[in-house]
């Protein structure tokens, strides 16, 4: 089963069914309020509302996450060419639901960096509340994957000893296109990587260091994990930063990261035109998605 | 003036307005709330059911707050305890909601570490929407002060490169008791934190390398900062990890963190019993706080 998050003609959301051509609405605003609410199996029944697929417009998958927790450094082939040691633990750091577009959206370059790199990972959504998993239970409580691109501004990445300041920029960070359950997800399964349609990354997605289930058992050792919640498995060879001479995204490119099983997540970047500044714009109203697009 | 979040009978929250003794209800159900409904002044004359102070049960200060951004490393005395060097930017890192606790409520001393430390700080709660804020803009944004104790898993903080994972442990963040608005802070103002009566702390506030305001800029360079985020502005020298010998917390020690013009946030370590372990224990449903309390 493949599920998503929408926007309607108002700019207001809603989760999707996706069965082959067609979206059922299923009557909740994002597919973290369908995981917070009813066993993934009767979702599957659910009637509303249909929609075509190919008119869909993507919404972060889920929009308001309660955390979204990253691992760094998880493929073997991306931690040598960052020369790096092969981690005994897992690598974490943060993002904030801020952060996040949809399929489509514009990934926004803020003019403050000038070494902005792609990286597509694996993003595993949580669907049951667990603590101190074991291997067994992490597995269940695993609802899905989707696709993240873990958009980076280097050179803020590396201005101190934690990454959190280049990994966190407003609009920067695409989530979706869907939630695929783990059924969809066949035995060889592969990450790809694009931009403007020349292969940047390629990763087996079996060949993590710390596999989804090993990260759900060790990060809820340390707090819950709660339906909704994002972990994004870190990225497989091939970043712009780690390639010589190095490579970063400029305005009006077409990123692509494609995993088998799941779909591709689409987006064009778009150089902030007039940057957004200063207080109010509306206390307590949601920012625009990409709004410094042209 | 000072508010909280306190708990009802039923465990529910309520924003308060304090008022020497007395106690105020604002009618919604957290400080966060609070600024993301109205202007503080409008606040200062809302009527509602009283309580006497002596008597409150409080909660985090604000219970969701949709970003919390800590900063590593900002006073001197701390940076040179540690080995440092005078950082040029801001060290940011993360913890999440489920990591907060109230005044009062017990810190969780987790058996997977034996060496949780101590950090005293002070709080900065956003009252207004900013993205890169001006001085003046950032200043206008601060809706007031808090206190928070940056509890912290040093084994492992120290893991791997990236601190997070030793610092957002579940229900061992005390943040509270109150928001002091600005005009409560004096111009001379210390923070001092103490281990049963022990004196282990003592800063400046107004001796910080990124003081609020510099901080609400950079912050807000990166992402909007929304009503109801809080920034926790590094603690000073004197933490466990960097006396000689080491000393960490074990159960049924007080720590307190007393901030002038703010209050003190005292709270009581206790040894999680049984570990809370496994699926469900309520899908969707808010953990206890200190639900590991003898």
């Amino acid at each position: 089963m493949k599920l998503a998050t929408v926007r309607g003609p108002d700019g207001s959301t809603v989760a999707v069914r996706i069965d082959g051509d067609t979206a059922t609405e299923l009557g909740v605003p994002d597919v973290g309020a369908v995981l917070r609410g009813a066993e993934l199996s009767a979702v599957a029944e659910t009637v509303g509302t249909q929609h075509p697929v190919e008119s869909l417009d993507y919404a972060p998958l889920v929009t308001e996450p309660g955390k979204i927790i990253c691992v760094g450094l998880n493929y073997r082939a991306h931690i040598l060419e960052m020369k790096r040691d092969l981690p005994e633990y897992p690598v974490l750091f943060a993002k904030f639901a801020d952060c996040l577009v949809g399929d489509g959206d514009d990934i926004v370059l803020p003019p403050e960096s000038d070494q902005i790199d792609w990286e597509g990972e694996l993003a595993v959504v949580i669907g049951t509340r667990v603590r101190r998993a074991t291997a067994e239970q992490a597995q269940a409580a695993i609802a899905g994957y989707s696709i993240c691109n873990d958009v980076s501004m280097r050179d803020w990445q590396f201005r101190t000893r934690e990454w959190l300041q280049g990994k966190i920029w407003a609009d920067s960070t695409p989530l979706g296109p869907v939630l695929a359950t783990p059924d969809e997800i066949p035995d060889e399964a592969y990450l790809v990587t694009t931009v403007d349609g020349v292969e940047k990354q390629r990763g087996d997605i079996h060949d993590l260091v710390h596999d989804p289930v090993q990260l759900v058992e060790y990060i809820s050792t340390v707090l819950p994990l709660n339906p909704g919640d994002v972990i994004v498995t870190g990225t497989p060879g091939g970043v712009g930063h780690a390639r010589e001479p190095q490579e970063f995204l400029s305005a009006g490119q077409t990123v692509t990261v494609t995993i088998d099983g799941i779909g591709t997540l689409s987006n064009t970047t778009v150089a902030e035109r007039s940057s957004e500044r200063g207080a109010g714009a509306g206390q307590g109203v949601p920012e625009p998605v990409a709004q410094g697009a042209s």
